[in-house]
């Protein structure tokens, strides 16, 4: 389950993940987006939630939050490169912001 | 009490966060620095608490977290610089990471 997937499954699911706004970067082998709120209140509660899903799921984002603003960066140190895991919190965290289903 | 304060007032105040662990960028007069807990619960239950007195004070931190670790940049955007608030916020969030009295 952590990893690395094979090379079908990983092109399809980032292939997914960029036509809803997210970036490969191919360098660190890892994904970024970035999420805007209405304000402080509603970017950090997003991150509260995200918080409660990364610690379940034992695998946590890189991310910054600058007032109404919160970037991501996934990646799975260990792995050295994007897993399951990150593919898992990746949508986990859309759907939390309210993107896609 | 959001205005730039006083020449003197500013450096005695740098001085003091400056023992503590923070670092002055003067190109953006801003003041920043790392803490370090023992995991993600840890870093993000202090998150949360800052998060509590950021919206109280109306005044918010850049930061990025990974894992057990939370970078923070403290300015004051709408003045361009250092401002009581940011001192303000410097001293309680050593507090809450139990830096400091």
């Amino acid at each position: 389950m952590t990893g690395k997937i094979d090379f079908e499954d990983r092109n399809g699911q980032l292939a997914i993940l960029e036509k809803s706004g997210w970036h490969h970067d191919e360098d660190r082998d890892a994904i970024s987006r970035s999420y805007r709120f209405a304000n402080f209140s509603e970017a950090f509660a997003f991150m509260v939630r995200v918080a409660l899903v990364a610690e379940k799921l034992n695998h946590h984002p890189e991310w910054k939050n600058v007032y109404n603003r919160v970037d991501v960066t996934l990646t799975t140190h260990s792995t050295g490169g994007l897993t399951s895991l990150d593919f898992r919190l990746a949508g986990r965290m859309d759907r939390l912001a309210g993107i896609g289903s």
